[in-house]
């Protein structure tokens, strides 16, 4: 008796039609899986590698029901879509990778600390506070400095300030709409001296489990912008093994199959804390396309498909860094120097197919491969200084 | 000044829509490159992940010239195309790479053969004929076995026959259409002992080139048909190194900007021929896809593009195996244990979204990745145990 699978029968439905999309389908092409997506316009980068397109906007229920009507399971590439919605198909017998009980408590990054909490996973000290009563818990709050997030709605860094008190209150004065958050906002402990590390989690349908390598986030010493992401981290090998321990532990809590993007504090003193989880392919995990034997993208195949997982095992170390829209250039572009870049070992370049620029869009990616951790940030350096977008 | 290059400027034109086509768009993908394909059938595998089709025949001038209409930049992905046009297109002012100088060699094994003798290219001695004087050149060959090649028409063993002079005689006899080539003969001798390799060779626009580790051809000692495609091979770092320079000589005198998979057979005694040239992306080199740093779909685009050559290195071990339609089934097909396989570390399946099986036909192929060449026999010998083509 074979067991017999066959790789293309079922459709996979995506609600997003971003760059994560994008490189989900491009994992699935060598093995021709089809997938339908939802997005509300046609040039969006998904778009350039599918073209099963429902026109429509995640939070329209209607256009998630056409969606529905055309793919077997379902899972989405951002977190910003209507969750009812979802829950609703769920009720109506469709799968939906991660469970819409999981994008409902991520949502809100008020009900997700609480969740950690509940369940015993170590996150930084928080209290949750409402536009009536903020000014009097931030008065009250231990600590001078803390992170002031909004509950919902934030993206890519918006929503989340780092505050002092008198900071604060300047803010209050000055009816700063950083302080307009209709859902409320948590009042989060600073890290202290803490490196960031982010791991993904992967949980297939019958439940069994892995994790990638912790990720490591490295920051411009000057602007404290985010500046590059690389595996393996510079952490010890038992603490690599405590964050990816910890993180597991907060994912195995979600109760659900799918790919979660951990991110971690590790402060020097030692303690590991979970931030937050995105329940999706993650900048963090772009890497391993490159770099793992299994990608984080064809990992998520695997899971909607309800295959079993693969191996995570790094190949080769590996960094990546976002390509984003300088601050003086808005509009159609090209890429500087591409030809001297290429003529690096171990380069790969990800464009996401954005028509024009604007200051801070992420346009794409690149990732390097090198023997040792030493040579990727060298050749990270190296990359780094030479691809410039410039106005076309 | 920087030097300034958009990803996305060029069109890239395909004669052909076979897997190789695919695998090259799959290779263009996260940097969006544009392809136009020409292939008479709508449901080819390059049909799967490019919608710019111009439907018809691989020979039909009218249909060559509508491609050129909508590209910048030819090539062909099989060498069964009409050369005249191609030559047309040339003069023109357009860039077909390889050139159509090289397909007029390649496509008829007579002057491939006389091409490298004239450029003093090692390769198996042989003579010419024509289907009147072909017995008489058989009966005063200098050996007893021999290798007849049809000099056109001939793909993946078609055309090529192991005979003896009594073989020879029967056929003649029994009028075997295997001796009925309207364009002539090639009567070669037989390799002694022989590895069989393949090198892939780069030559970019510029004139740089650069080549592949030699990937060897193993053969299945009862039936005696290729098993399997692995790289490094198991010969001496030298005789690697001699095969590489003999398949660049020979792919230099083509003198021509293009891919090209070089056939080598190296004899136990020490001696290393040219069997034959594929002027375009091979079986030898899909492993490349994920054991390389620049696959030789991905170094096929930059030369499309004019851009610089990537490395050529192997990150590991690797072997390929074509996953092939059993003698048995015919139609829609399944592939059986395939979760089973999924399980393995490093193990990549290719299926060309071929929707029917039919005996000896390529359906994909899969790739295996390890530390050691070891590892890797091992992994393939579990892989071809397991994988099953079956009917649906």
């Amino acid at each position: 008796m074979h067991q017999v699978e066959t790789v293309m029968s079922k459709i996979i439905g995506v609600l997003g039609g971003g760059q994560l999309g994008k490189m989900l389908f491009e994992a699935g092409s060598p093995t021709n899986v089809s997938y339908v997506f939802l997005e509300k316009t046609n040039d969006c980068p998904a778009s350039l590698v599918c073209s099963n397109q429902v026109l429509g906007s995640l939070q329209d229920s209607d256009q998630i029901n056409v969606l529905a009507s055309k793919a077997d399971v379902f899972t989405y590439e951002i977190e910003h879509v209507n969750v009812n919605a979802l829950a609703s198909l769920e009720q109506q017998g469709k799968s939906v990778f991660p469970k819409s009980s999981v994008l409902s408590i991520i949502q809100d990054k008020g009900l997700q600390k609480e969740f950690y909490a509940k369940n015993q996973v170590d996150t930084l000290d928080f209290t949750l506070a409402t536009t009536d009563d903020l000014q009097e818990k931030v008065v009250a709050w231990s600590d001078d400095r803390f992170v002031l997030k909004h509950r919902k709605g934030g993206y890519d860094g918006k929503g989340v300030q780092l505050l002092d008190k008198q900071k604060f209150e300047t803010l209050v004065a000055a009816q700063d709409e950083g302080l307009q958050s209709e859902y409320g906002y948590v009042i989060e402990k600073l890290a202290k001296d803490a490196i960031e590390v982010s791991v993904i989690v992967a949980v297939a349908q019958d439940g069994s489990t892995t994790t990638y390598p912790p990720c490591e986030m490295v920051f411009d010493p000057r602007s404290n912008l985010m500046d590059y992401l690389i595996a393996p981290s510079s952490l010890s090998d038992d603490t690599n093994q405590q964050c990816e321990a910890i993180a597991l532990q907060a994912v195995k809590a979600f109760d659900s199959p799918g790919l979660f993007a951990v991110e971690l504090f590790v402060e020097a003193g030692g303690g590991v804390y979970v931030n937050e989880i995105a329940p999706r392919p993650h900048n963090s995990g772009h890497h391993t396309i490159e770099s793992c034997y299994t990608s984080q993208y064809e990992q998520l195949n695997r899971i909607l498909l309800g295959q079993p997982l693969g191996s995570t095992a790094l190949v080769k170390p590996a960094a990546t860094c976002n390509i984003v829209g300088p601050r003086d250039v808005n509009g159609t572009y090209q890429l500087a120097n591409l030809d001297e870049v290429l003529t690096i070992e171990g380069v790969y370049i990800h464009m996401y197919g954005k028509t024009s620029t604007s200051p801070d869009r992420k346009l794409g990616h690149f990732t390097v491969l090198a023997d040792t951790r030493e040579e990727v940030v060298y050749k990270m350096e190296k990359v780094k200084g030479l691809l410039e977008i410039v106005a076309e």
